[in-house]
């Protein structure tokens, strides 16, 4: 039996989700001579930590209690009185992960798993890579941050996997590292990287006016509290710069041209999100229909994509024939085309469910397994 | 750097454009600290093996060299001339390959790789194994063979890897095994899997006759120089089982429900294959138009697809809506739906060339990479 020990970072929706994923995929792992053995777990304020930290992981029972209880709101400190571990707060914390990462990383090899949305982790990533652990993340922060926090993470490029960090669960990372690895030139990437975006352009596509979609949307859970945070595409250029870094692009964000859909005067800190959803939308409706008018006399649809092609890395709206993979999108589907030597007619498509917690924390799950080579 | 020995079986097509990849893939790799090392590469009759096993394989110029011999349809036999090289000829050289296996197996590590097209190789396969070889097949005639067989050849899972029997170099195996890995369950498979036929079904969707399309195919190359090996059903049927049995059903060939497009009275020990071209096909013509219509009726098209459903596993002409991934799917493109958990109402869809050996000889390539991490 093989076993991996994990630290999880994050157990809220991803992590929990993953959690879950864990202790249900328990005896498939187990067939297949698989065992994964989580050891610590933290939030943004503790960390607990398995007592006897070389030969146990936390049991299933505490795994889903944890799970109950962060879905309650509860804090991981609460944890302590379920015994089997001990817990650290802040900033104790970041201290006992490099220590536990020190004395596993040599013995027994160890995944630190993030599951958070959050810049904090980079650091310490960064120490535990050195420290020779596994690195698995859903987080897109870490790859977005400068060339050389990228860098450093990808030292030991094996030890690194991150496939939910574009389109969740969907093998787009994977895939697109197979095609490297064979040699076969990337020459264009285009793909529709946001659930949202894809669900608001194709409803526009059909004569609704912008400010009904985008409430709709609200509505229907597909959008963050404020919706400009997807309508501003900064989620999809992270997508795009971490693409463009596979491929080997040595950039930064701010070398992506991002086209957002509202315009500055009606930023958050110049309107409230309720001034926004009820006023400012209205003003974007006439410019938004006769651009998808103009396209469809064109025979083409307006889909907000990211495009990387040559030095070329855009995220914003494009025309783009109405019966390509990309113009037929319909809902919240991802669809990513990649037009490679062996894909140069035709591209390689990968459609499907680009969001939500389950499909994103199968992907972080998938990963893991995808590691055990480097244990021993 | 990391060294994989490989040892090659078949360097006709698929063999040689995987020759070529690795060729000039080869500062791309050593970039990546990984070294390809060829050191014996058989077709049907020989074997050539490098000098010195144990610290080299072949240079590049021999193997560009080896390329264009088999391409002017030379045999292996004549690379003797070349030096740096030992010739084994049948039935000497399967013991070769197994001294070999043994030999590099314990010490470094060796992969197997099988580019034939042929049941031959099942036997050889099956001894590496059990001497700790890895295996990457493009061929699919081990996988389909008893259950006995692929059990045994799935004895090690990590180590085996065959991408390219399915799709070719489409990342339909290794995605599905993340699926499987991540405990998502597969409901259900549907995909249309030969790139003759999805051209054949798409084509008489247009109201032409199935005769002029199947003639019209072949003069483009598309299908086998005897068109019904491709009608039959047969090759879609033995990717059909190996998706099947990958999901975890121990079924055999038998056990495959197979629609061929022709009737056994047109088959090839009845009529010859110019008869079957000039007088069998147009009998067939109003048949398949009065389906295609019929099913235009409902709105719907015909596709040539493989379902795997529960216990069920079918090979044949289904009834699609028009607006699926895989009723509007035209020409050569393969296309898989997947329907899990996490892809329930919209499936996970992969599309793009589903043939041709430099796509074939890609996804080997990849999964030659990716086992790097099982060699010391």
């Amino acid at each position: 039996m093989k076993t991996i020990p994990l630290i999880l970072m994050g157990c809220g929706g991803v992590g929990s989700h993953l959690l879950q994923h864990i202790v249900s995929s328990r005896s498939l792992h187990s067939s297949q001579g698989l065992c994964l053995r989580v050891v610590g777990i933290g939030d943004s304020k503790s960390l607990v930590v398995v007592d006897d930290l070389l030969n146990k992981g936390f049991d299933d029972s505490f795994l889903l209690e944890l799970c109950r209880l962060k879905h309650g709101g509860e804090s991981l400190s609460k944890l302590g009185d379920l015994g089997q571990c001990q817990v650290f707060v802040h900033p104790e914390s970041e201290g006992k992960i490099l220590e536990i990462a020190s004395q596993l990383g040599k013995k027994t090899g160890l995944a630190f798993v993030d599951c958070t949305a959050s810049s904090d982790t980079i650091v310490v990533l960064k120490q535990v890579v050195d420290l020779g652990c596994c690195v698995v993340m859903a987080n897109k922060k870490p790859l977005t941050s400068t060339m050389g926090d990228f860098e450093k993470l990808l030292t030991y490029p094996r030890r690194i996997r991150h496939e939910s960090t574009v389109g969740a669960g969907l093998p787009v990372i994977s895939s697109l590292n197979r095609i490297i690895s064979s040699g076969d030139p990337v020459n264009r990437i285009i793909g529709s990287l946001s659930g949202t975006l894809g669900y608001v352009m194709s409803e526009v596509e059909d004569g609704k006016p912008l400010s009904q979609v985008v409430r709709a949307a609200k509505s229907l859970g597909y959008t963050e509290p404020d919706p400009r945070d997807d309508l501003g595409g900064m989620d999809v250029a992270r997508k795009a710069l971490i693409l463009a870094r596979i491929l080997g692009r040595r950039i930064n964000m701010d070398s992506i041209q991002i086209e957002s859909l509202y315009p500055k005067e009606m930023g958050p800190d110049v309107m409230t999100d309720d001034d926004f959803l009820s006023c400012g939308l209205l003003l974007l409706d006439k410019d938004i229909q006769e651009r998808v008018e103009k396209a469809a006399s064109n025979g083409n649809v307006l889909r907000y994509v990211c495009v990387i092609e040559g030095p070329r890395c855009e995220v914003g709206i494009q025309e783009l024939p109405k019966n390509s993979a990309l113009g037929r999108l319909r809902g919240s589907d991802n669809v990513l085309e990649v037009y490679t030597r062996c894909y140069s007619n035709q591209p390689l498509v990968i459609q499907g469910a680009g969001a939500g917690n389950d499909t994103t924390a199968a992907g972080v799950l998938a990963d893991i397994v995808d590691i055990q080579d480097l244990f021993p």
